[in-house]
């Protein structure tokens, strides 16, 4: 067993990108614990097994595991499902999740009993790719990326930190935030992305051949890539962060408009003072990361 | 002299990242004709001859060149500027230009005299950066990328060839639209996404800290990658583009304002239509254009 891991036994729930993932780097570590697969899709748990990547063939796993880290890797409004499946009777144990929205697993396990919500540390790795299900899992998802941490008041600091060395433990750095604070910022730098990509192919389609990229020269094709995400994971999203989603198109819509009314106004001093302006606080933002 | 360069004199008007990258390329090759560069910034020409990317060190250079090819490679709106302060007596001469609006460079040269009219060429070279300036500059900028070229009713078919194969050999692909197109279809793939990408980030900016990019994973640093563009050239193209860019919006707002419905209902059954419809057409335009 890997040092730096203090579980002996990790159950991921739910294969796919993010689960499948987490299991090829444990495999790639040669983590000597047994690590679990449950997935409402049979087939998805028999090809893990085929892939080494999980020691159980079916949904059953032994219930009176000891040293237990569950994690939930779920779209994020089927977690309350995949909670109430769960079957393991043991106490020594910690539960986490992958979801992208912090608030709406917090509510959950906040009707939850407290020997269970005190052991549930929320997470959420930002790793992904457009592509997905387990056939798209690697075990270099997580290298030098970010995984945030929310922990909630009835969390213990040791757990935490058994938490974020796990995280750190498969190549990703952690940061924490409360999970309102999390749930606002990402409505912003990647739910409302995700929005205006879709938006926009939705927009073009509706008038455009298939030679829409060629003539694009490549940056369409970048710019819209997140259109081709998960739909099921996308659509759990904007529900779950709905309330910050629908500020964020908001605020973003009055930016359009009154970058629209300067071009309808082809006025050249408002057009070249609002791109200078942009231009340079981007590039001070990029300087800043890069230090 | 290349065998595929007509040409035994280029002048490049305009010393920034594109007509730089000509002018790079050009010496990559081993080009043995004469290269001139004009500038309205004369460090910019001093440096180009520094770099020995031109033959003149000034603004003045032979006015009785002999088979020449002039590029005028400057903003959009700069052109009739840089046209009437060209300053050539030969009627051996070719010209084009780098423009990203088309309908505007037509609008120039159709109200001078046909001798200029008939031996102008326009075209559209797709390669660019966030960068700008001679500084940026290089030698494989238009490697495989595409150049639009718009031929009008006064072109005669060997000009348009010989441009065409100028483009060629710097190592683009070119492609023949008419202007009118070339620039609703720019408006749609590469206006439009610069609009957006110029929108969000000044509606992030209102109230996020220099950890934006940080927290967004890297995919809101390459989506906005685009607003750190030349703020001169964008104000020319959003001006001279103004009918179709303007039209271009209000399409993705109307898109967009049904996405933010369907996310304020919580409506499920339509988000995941919405999101699946659009990743099915992606996921087939992509696979449409590796073909």
């Amino acid at each position: 067993m890997n040092p730096d891991l203090a579980f002996e036994n990790i159950v991921v729930v739910g294969l796919g990108l993010i689960g499948g993932s987490i299991l090829q780097t444990l495999k790639s570590q040669s983590y000597t614990g047994n690590t679990y697969g449950i997935d409402s899709n049979a087939s998805a748990i028999s090809k893990a097994k085929e892939l080494s990547l999980i020691v159980n063939k079916d949904q059953n796993i032994e219930t009176d595991l000891e040293n237990v880290l569950v994690i939930f890797s779920v779209p994020t409004l089927s977690i309350t499902k995949a909670i109430d499946d769960l079957n393991l009777s043991t106490e020594d144990i910690l539960y986490t999740d992958t979801c992208s929205v912090k608030s709406s697993v917090l509510e959950d396990i906040n009707s939850r009993e407290s020997k269970f919500l005190n052991k549930f540390i929320a997470s959420h790795p930002i790793a992904g790719s457009e592509k997905s299900g387990l056939v798209a899992s690697t075990s270099t998802l997580f290298d030098n990326r970010l995984t945030i941490v929310c922990p909630h008041e009835k969390n213990e600091e040791d757990d935490i930190k058994k938490i974020e060395a796990f995280w750190n433990n498969l190549g990703s750095v952690t940061k924490r935030l409360p999970a309102k604070n999390h749930d606002e910022l990402f409505a912003k730098t990647s739910h409302l992305p995700h929005v205006i990509s879709y938006a926009l192919m939705d927009s073009i389609f509706k008038d455009l051949s298939n030679e829409t990229f060629l003539y694009s020269g490549g940056s369409l094709e970048s710019y819209t890539r997140i259109a081709s995400s998960d739909p099921l994971m996308w659509k759990d999203i904007m529900i779950a962060n709905e309330k910050s989603i629908v500020e964020s198109i908001e605020n973003f819509k009055e930016s359009l408009d009154a970058l629209l009314e300067m071009i309808k106004k082809k006025d050249s001093h408002e057009l070249i003072n609002f791109f200078t302006d942009i231009k340079k606080s981007r590039d001070e933002l990029l300087s800043d990361d890069k230090n």
